[in-house]
């Protein structure tokens, strides 16, 4: 298998010198070794992403894919369809959570409509609509290949606009009422996992509702297996989900995903492209990061882990990635709230990590690294 | 058993009612129910605690305790006890880590000497120290029943003084070589735990290291124990850790602790009694926090936590007092630094409390809350 098999180039290596360089700089710091943990490491990450000794995590921007998913006729949110709709436009206002949230933050957040279930262009967001929503995913194909790729191309064109205006680190968010549905029944359908075990409540279900929303992706999964079985029986595409050989991921995204989940994917193919870390937001955005790595093998070097959600199969599908959350809020409310929360973190580490007090400006003797 | 057994006060109860005013206002705000999950609940604990419905965070004072430890003679730390002194003169002038990390966030650092050893005043550093470093746990009382209540009472007299300045939420930290160590002690003879199964590795030691620190610990907990059972044989004082009728709290700590320990927990009684949320930062603190709670019941009602750090016992101490931290971030660095790393994120969480979007401000329809 070669390692661009879907079109997507070969995703370069992290520039592993300049990890080892910013691990120097830690250990070289008037602290306990390793003493801010998994914030030193994520430093020396985008260290290696961005091949700098002394990453800049300065410029920050937020990415917030919104569309919206046909498979909401079957009931499966609190909510209907037009509330997409409603945040959306809150969020070119900069009135939603997260705009709220990060008020007197530096941060620049870019509000896409991919999908948008409308015909008129809000205002404060960028109109890259692929269609008016997916198809239902229950009953027939959520969008095109064609389509797919589009939603792809969309995230990995806002990558490249962001590093060229200068930004150093993407966090990714979205919006869609019924974006767990469809990202639930995708990661299940990759990871061969029982929608039964993992189907959470999104913004609030009920427990009859969460009972539809579970049938609901059990049909969508079984509607896309049924696809290959029909076809060949020896061919069910679910199977060992470290196996990457079998499945044809731009058709299982394509079958089952939304506009948000392909566009968001492609947003961390194309940070992994151009060296700019990418930060995971909740399950939504987890699941574009699985199948961006699917897609283009190496994409996860460049990502960055920032939460766990209330959502069931955030820990699976990070340790798909080998990563870890740092935030454990239980938090489930989208639009990358999770993702930026990360960034004042990072500020704090990074101010050490540039101007911390070396053990050699002390009287203090540098503590040494023993292996354990 | 009188609530006010060691004559710290009856500590008041958080106020309900403002509780569930905030936690009415976060299900107003249009977003998921929930949506910032463990944020929303720290939110709302900081109202009762503060008896407001919508709490203040806006002034932000860091305390940060720091004492020598006897017990550094046995060899249970990487560096010898003059880093502690070093390293606190690095935070009288923001040099040290937490001064880095925050230099250019809002916030007050009050780094007290309450027994560095050493005979000058530090600059920056305000003087209360009770003696120069505690005694040998290993071998001998740390401090006598005097000088215990007197580190308690600089904690008590330090929240109140903040308060008194207008600080609405303090956090807490520390600074001495040893003092994994002695909090190690301290809860393993709390809680009756076994030493080779949660000592840590501190700051950094080798595994002959490791051993020798688990060694010293058994034997000072030992020594501890041997105080009661000499004397009457019926009398052991570790116990079922639920039970709080047994355990005479300041001899265990005037044996075991450090003056560091003391003091903080009394920062924590304090804050309860006046009204102030106190932050949890790491291992040490979480101990002082825990003998706070058990000098002075219903003080973990004013403690919220921040981090789970490397050193074991995190859990078993946090658990303790029902508390969850939010930050995985696997550090050891000590000085409040995990602490403070919390406030950023309130920030977040009270911009949208207090400016955040309501359902009625918008088309949209108030998500309901289900039972379940």
């Amino acid at each position: 298998m070669t390692e661009d098999r879907y079109g997507f180039g070969v995703i370069p290596k992290p520039d592993e010198k300049m990890r080892a360089l910013a691990a120097q700089r830690w250990d070289s710091l008037a602290k306990p070794i390793d003493g801010l943990g998994r914030f030193e490491e994520i430093i020396c990450r985008a260290a290696a992403a961005q091949g700098k000794s002394e990453p800049a995590l300065t410029q920050k921007a937020l990415v917030i894919m919104c569309a919206d998913n046909g498979v909401v006729a079957e009931g499966v949110s609190q909510t209907d369809a037009s509330v997409t709709r409603q945040v959306a436009e809150l969020m070119g206002e900069g009135r939603s959570s997260v705009g709220i949230m990060t008020r007197d933050y530096p941060l620049d957040v870019f509000v896409y409509d991919v999908g948008i279930d409308c015909t008129d262009t809000l205002k404060g967001v960028i109109d890259r609509k692929i269609r008016r929503g997916t198809g239902n995913i229950a009953v027939e194909e959520a969008m095109s290949r064609q389509e797919c790729m589009a939603a792809i191309q969309v995230g990995i064109d806002a990558a490249y606009e962001l590093k060229k205006q200068g930004y150093d680190i993407i966090a990714t968010g979205e919006m869609g009422i019924g974006n767990t549905t469809t990202s639930t029944a995708l990661y299940c359908a990759l990871l061969d996992l029982n929608p039964e075990l993992y189907t959470g409540r999104g913004a609030g279900l009920t427990d009859e509702g969460l009972a539809r929303k579970i049938r609901v992706i059990r049909q969508a999964v079984e509607r896309y297996r049924g696809l290959f079985i029909d076809s060949d029986s020896e061919s069910d595409p679910v199977h060992d989900p470290d196996s990457v050989h079998a499945v044809d991921f731009p058709e299982c995204l394509r079958q089952l995903g939304g506009l948000d989940i392909a566009a968001l994917s492609g947003v961390f193919i194309g940070g992994a492209q151009c060296g700019i870390p990418v930060v995971i937001d909740g399950l939504i955005s987890a699941v574009a990061a699985y199948v961006a790595e699917c897609l283009a093998p190496g994409c996860k070097e460049y990502m960055i882990a920032s939460h766990i959600g209330r959502e069931k199969g955030m820990e699976v599908l990070l340790q798909k990635l080998s990563l870890e959350p740092v935030i454990h809020g239980d938090m489930a409310l989208g639009e990358g709230t999770g993702a930026v929360m990360l960034f004042p973190l990072l500020d704090m580490a990074m101010n050490l990590f540039s101007q911390g007090t070396a053990f050699d400006q002390t009287p203090i003797d540098q503590y040494e690294r023993y292996e354990v």
